[in-house]
């Protein structure tokens, strides 16, 4: 294990979008300068770093310089083309490791991964065309979803087929990509745990939070999640399962079903996750600071969790609220985007409910 | 009153010390983007700004640009040159405003004002030489302490009189300056409440936190103090009636000695301060936003207490201990500077240490 990056050296991070944005203030927190690779300009991220190299992926020259410039890097979204990784790794180690990257990256593989290693996930098929969607679906029944394999989020590149007939659809709908077929789970609720794992192999997790969706994208999660004691102990042992078993370093997302025949893991993500927000507010060391030093070399933090927290997310029109928001006994977290566009994260809220329950 | 600054406008911040880092850091927070004056390069706050205007406070081109790209400018340290405000002032509105800058700058003043509002403060006399020290001495006694009219912090231009015969050596400490001779204080406890006051005339206090100095600098600060409940009203009282008088719009740190014959004002700051740094793990919305909140024309944040805490800053080699210091359950603050000299403020750490009380 290499020696723990000291104050002052510089952590890169591609993607300034939100979730660079608040990796780059936790790293600013114990005194690391930033450098975000973004090819947007004025981006969330580079508003609070050092550095902001804008360029594109396929940049090698702009990725070789931001490389060389960077003790440590890491990234704020997971669809980060193989070619950029290439160039990047032969100048400064990356965290989590690529090969964490690629499950998560896809679907399939991602499920193949979890069922491995004795997870349960959703019944699921591989679908590249007609031919294997009619045999998933006989295999899997209806209702059910097809997703694609690569690049969906927030209910992006997916399609629900409620009987066989959709199947025409919903394959039109995946214009071409691969995808997957995905049985219906029968749930409670939602939850999920963000876990870190240190250089050497450390494990940390915060308490599962409870999720709500709303069109598809996060709403709120609380802490604590109604969850039993042997549920949470669960949760938390699977999590730190798929950390060990991907020697992943750096904070990872695990959303899980609660249903009548135990958890059962909807995705991982191998990053900070919008699901986590809420520990900026109710844990001495957040999700973003657990993150930041994982990938420094650093001891984790204590993820022990002082207070109750319900975090709802600012989608769209959301900030509209904001002035009646300010008034009320809330942290507020804006993104610093210009345009509040329908479906665009623009900001979080956090509101601490009371001690640790 | 102005209409309240939105989402992607820029704060001016004078200073790129630790305060100007954290004050930067609470803006990102609400969706601003800053802008950092500050003559030293590779200072703390130009971490996290998006803006650094380096250049000296006597430079009118880059105060003139400065100001040109601020929508409304503030400041982290009382000791702005005089000449530099009326440079900015023409150009966006300054907060706080500069009566109480005037006022808070020189002990003297400070002191005449806190006296004309009914508050009580250390016995005090100007002292500009020899002769009136000598007075100075006969109206207060010894022990007693000389301090600097202007310019002094963490317990720098200042001599301590334990007799009479102290009175040459601490004249020469002066070196020349203009000084007042204060009484000394017998106090069972030193406080200091951080309250804001809003553009519209709203006043928010935080509760009042303990402080431990050491060597001169502030050591800890431990919410909640030991008061009792009429004397915790007091201090906020007080407070709220010095903010009025000044007209003050910001966030501002008020110490005050706890004696048996009433709360006694030591100093007045006209910024967040060192003894206000706790608000960021017990409270939803901390001094460093309040500040933002109120020169930005926001309703303020309920400063209300979720947790206990106590602050510890990290002096000089107290950095040291950081290795051990990230293992506890801890809220780490590294303010990004380099050399570890003793005195110097590096950083602070704040530790929950249970559910409001």
């Amino acid at each position: 294990m290499t020696d723990p990056l000291k104050t002052g050296a510089t952590i890169g991070i591609l993607g300034g979008g939100q979730l660079g944005r608040m990796l780059s203030v936790a790293a600013s927190r114990l005194g690391f300068k930033t450098c975000i690779f973004e090819p947007g300009s004025d981006c969330p991220a580079s508003h609070v770093a050092n550095y902001h190299f804008k360029a594109d992926y396929n940049d090698t020259d702009a990725l070789t310089k931001f490389a060389n410039a960077c003790d440590v890097i890491t990234f704020e979204f997971e669809n980060i083309p193989t070619e950029a990784l290439d160039v990047i790794e032969a100048l400064a180690p990356i965290h989590p490791n690529r090969d964490a990257l690629a499950t998560s990256q896809d679907r399939f593989l991602e499920k193949n991964f979890l069922t491995r290693i004795g997870l349960q996930t959703a019944p699921y098929a591989a679908v590249d065309n007609a031919e294997m969607l009619e045999q998933a679906i006989d295999q899997i029944g209806t209702p059910a979803i097809l997703k694609t394999r690569r690049l969906g989020y927030d209910g992006k590149g997916q399609s629900r087929l409620m009987s066989p007939d959709d199947a025409p659809q919903a394959l039109s709908d995946m214009a071409g990509q691969q995808a997957v077929l995905e049985g219906f789970i029968d749930f409670s609720v939602e939850v999920s745990v963000i876990g870190t794992r240190s250089a050497d192999g450390a494990i940390s997790c915060f308490d599962p939070g409870e999720n709500v969706h709303r069109d598809g994208i996060l709403h709120t999660t609380t802490v604590p999640a109604k969850l039993t004691p042997s549920q949470r102990t669960d949760a938390v042992l699977l999590t730190a399962n798929i950390l060990n078993a991907l020697d992943y370093v750096g904070t990872m997302g695990v959303e899980l079903f609660v249903t009548s025949h135990g958890l059962i893991v909807n995705e991982i993500a191998p990053r900070v996750h919008n699901s986590g927000h809420w520990t900026q507010a109710g844990c001495a060391v957040d999700q973003f600071e657990q993150h930041i030093r994982a990938i420094a070399g650093w001891p984790l933090g204590d993820g022990s969790r002082h207070s109750n927290v319900v975090m709802e997310n600012l989608i769209g029109n959301d900030v509209n609220r904001l002035p009646d928001i300010a008034k009320t006994n809330t942290a507020i977290h804006l993104y610093g985007k210009a345009d509040a566009k329908p479906g665009r994260k623009m900001g979080h809220i956090n509101t601490v409910t009371g001690p640790a329950s």
